[in-house]
């Protein structure tokens, strides 16, 4: 029974896949072992932001279950919910979109499956691509575009900030010289590196979408107005070139998947098409917990108050263990972040290799994500491939104590790899 | 902002999607005017199925939010809930699948889609179908191809059973005829027809799809062995060439979308990885409740009786009043339904049109959904345009008087338009 060739596309996963496959066994294996899971892809569990959900939950549950779960909805979206969003949006942006400017599907993974499909692929007059801006960004984007070699992204530029830290530049005139592209996507703040896109690097985005005639998809996963998980947490950009997507996930409800999406009625149109043709609608005991969080405002609260400090304090505490802990001869760099769930290390040696870290890490009771798994292959040719391998990523959302003996095993493998390398004798 | 081949397949939606947009929005309007819909797509709201089902999700809140909610989970599906429709059917069919041949997903129209999207469009060879071995069938069946032209259908043979009443039988000859078949796709009990497919039928559908190389798709939406809408309620056929598709939808959660497929491993992993790529997973607190009421076992009672019967009595009560209500001098014929929650009518008279009907209907307060829109085009060529237009159903799930009313101004309408045809003066 064959596969067709968006079937062979979707049948295979990206490495990552593999690993947290890998995390998620070990960890959940019964062999009494204590594992430090450094690998983490869920938000921390904060305790008032699960109390609240919960909270919305039950009151969506006692007061609209019958309307809500026992009957189908609009592919768009629960009006309900996409009439508070509008509001909220309006009111705390001074925007002035209405329904027609939303909608909402099973998570924002779903959303930006549905705009790749939607603007990437073959075409009538020539196949197109879904650009990355920067690579390294999240690795689910590699899962998106239902064409072999589909997806493609820019190398950055890198800057050495200061002896142990470094960032990721956008190379715009790559960017803008680039063939066939179909949409640009980007995640900001960024998974894994947490770079926040300035509100004037997002100018010149939106002018490279301009310039090629194409919608730039922005990822606010981590972004304002919720979660906020970033120093600056910048509104989102508005323009007629800009989808926002946006996601319940890192504010606290991952499980239930919930996202939206924001743009002008030309890219939203045919995204409720995509949700009519493909998953119906999203779930909507979760929509209606959100229009009820939306109305009464508890949200903007929940994150001044409760997880921008609790993400900004946390960063802190991992930065400053990872400064005091990593070996001072060893050249180790770490992403001048200014947002997200990650830290993001770069060992600029020879000796290092990402899944050796890995493996040498797991070993020892240890998990990090390794770095290669988050890049793509560049549309012009620049290879990245020695600088994914010596990059790992870490989260911040383990318990401090987890991340602090994390961090302790991490140094010590760290020198033990070197050595073992620097030995004449091996 | 151009859209891609699949970008324009997607953005399109199926004539129906149209109506039941006109319905809901005119339904939704505060005229003050009172409506009679026999359009319905959403179950009977059944206070028994209601309230088991919020104490599901209630149960399910209170005892699992943090676990469920507030992670990320697998995209097989939760663990808890793999492994209880695993010992379910196991249980209740004699079956011996494990994990391994299930996935869960966000409805079953999101999995038929996953199922499509694998299995058909352009390949290494050559480009395949998505084929429907019997047309009308669900009508969402025709949004699930990302290839222009990717879906197709069988025309069946009618059997005229009595003077009141026909049936479409599967031409077979002519499904196992076809070239370039990627996936075979039917319901049953089927929407809108109420058709289920003997056993006698399944195996030699099978047999077809063996000849054919391909997945044979067998939603249950309808079926056994929940909801069970249907006289005779077949277990369904474990077979390796066969992916079983099941909903929460018509037993009581459309709100919520919650399905599963079970196969043979080597079709089951592929959807699992499209899952992964494209949704993550499906929502975790409805995937709870189904897990919690397949372990108290629940839902075997409140099928057999509440919702088997419902429909039973529901059926009988329409069918008798369509046969009492509908003038005898039209060559109107009931379709001689098993199952499902409609009504099917054809009206064999040179004069009727169904979307003329439609409108006819909707001027005097009723809703009906015409029938064309079932039907897809056919490969062979055996066109069933004018029988398509020649038919139209009703949904048993409104209320009896509003059945009762609804069918008495059908009749009355049906009288005006063979009136106003053969009048000689119009």
């Amino acid at each position: 029974m064959g596969l067709s060739r968006s079937g062979q596309k979707m049948a295979s996963l990206s490495g990552l896949r593999l690993i947290m496959e890998d995390i998620a066994t070990t960890v959940g294996s019964t062999t009494g072992k204590e594992w430090l899971n450094l690998g983490i892809g869920n938000p921390a569990a904060i305790p008032e932001v699960r109390s609240t959900w919960q909270r919305m939950t039950a009151q969506a549950l006692d007061l609209s279950f019958n309307e809500v779960s026992c009957k189908y909805g609009p592919s768009r979206g629960m009006p309900e919910l996409v009439e508070a969003i509008a509001e909220y949006f309006n009111r705390r942006y001074g925007w002035d979109i209405g329904p027609k400017n939303i909608v909402v599907g099973p998570g924002s993974q779903m959303l930006c499956f549905a705009a790749a499909a939607l603007f990437t692929g073959p075409g009538k007059d020539r196949d197109t691509r879904l650009v990355l801006p920067m690579t390294p960004d999240y690795t689910g984007y590699q899962g998106l575009s239902l064409t072999p070699g589909g997806v493609t992204g820019v190398a950055p530029v890198l800057e050495l900030a200061d002896e142990r830290s470094f960032r990721y530049l956008f190379d715009l005139p790559a960017l803008e010289g680039l063939a066939d592209v179909g949409l640009l996507l980007l995640s900001s703040p960024s998974n894994p590196v947490g770079r926040c896109t300035s509100r004037d690097e997002t100018e010149r985005l939106i002018a490279a979408a301009r310039r090629h005639g194409v919608p730039l998809v922005i990822d606010n996963a981590y972004g304002a107005p919720f979660p906020a998980i970033g120093g600056s947490a910048t509104a989102p950009a508005r323009d007629e070139s800009v989808m926002n997507v946006f996601s319940l996930s890192k504010a606290g409800l991952p499980g239930e998947r919930l996202g939206f999406a924001i743009a002008d009625e030309c890219l939203i149109d045919p995204m409720v098409s995509f949700m009519a043709n493909s998953a119906l609608h999203a779930p909507q005991l979760v929509q209606s917990a959100l229009a009820h969080a939306l109305q009464a405002d508890v949200l903007d609260a929940l994150v001044t108050s409760v997880i921008s400090p609790f993400y900004a304090e946390r960063r802190k505490y991992a930065e400053t263990l990872l400064t005091e802990s990593l070996p001072e001869d060893i050249a180790w760099r770490l992403y001048a972040s200014e947002g997200g769930m990650f830290c993001w290390i770069w060992v600029d040696e020879e000796w290092f290799d990402d899944l050796r870290l890995y493996e040498a890490l797991k070993e020892n009771g240890v998990f990090i994500v390794p770095g290669r798994y988050f890049f793509v292959d560049t549309a012009d040719g620049k290879s990245m491939a020695r600088h994914a391998q010596q990059c790992f990523r870490i989260s911040i959302t383990a318990d401090p104590d987890v991340i602090a003996a994390g961090v302790e095993v991490i140094a010590a493998v760290l020198k033990r790899m070197r050595d073992a390398t620097i030995q004449p004798s091996r």
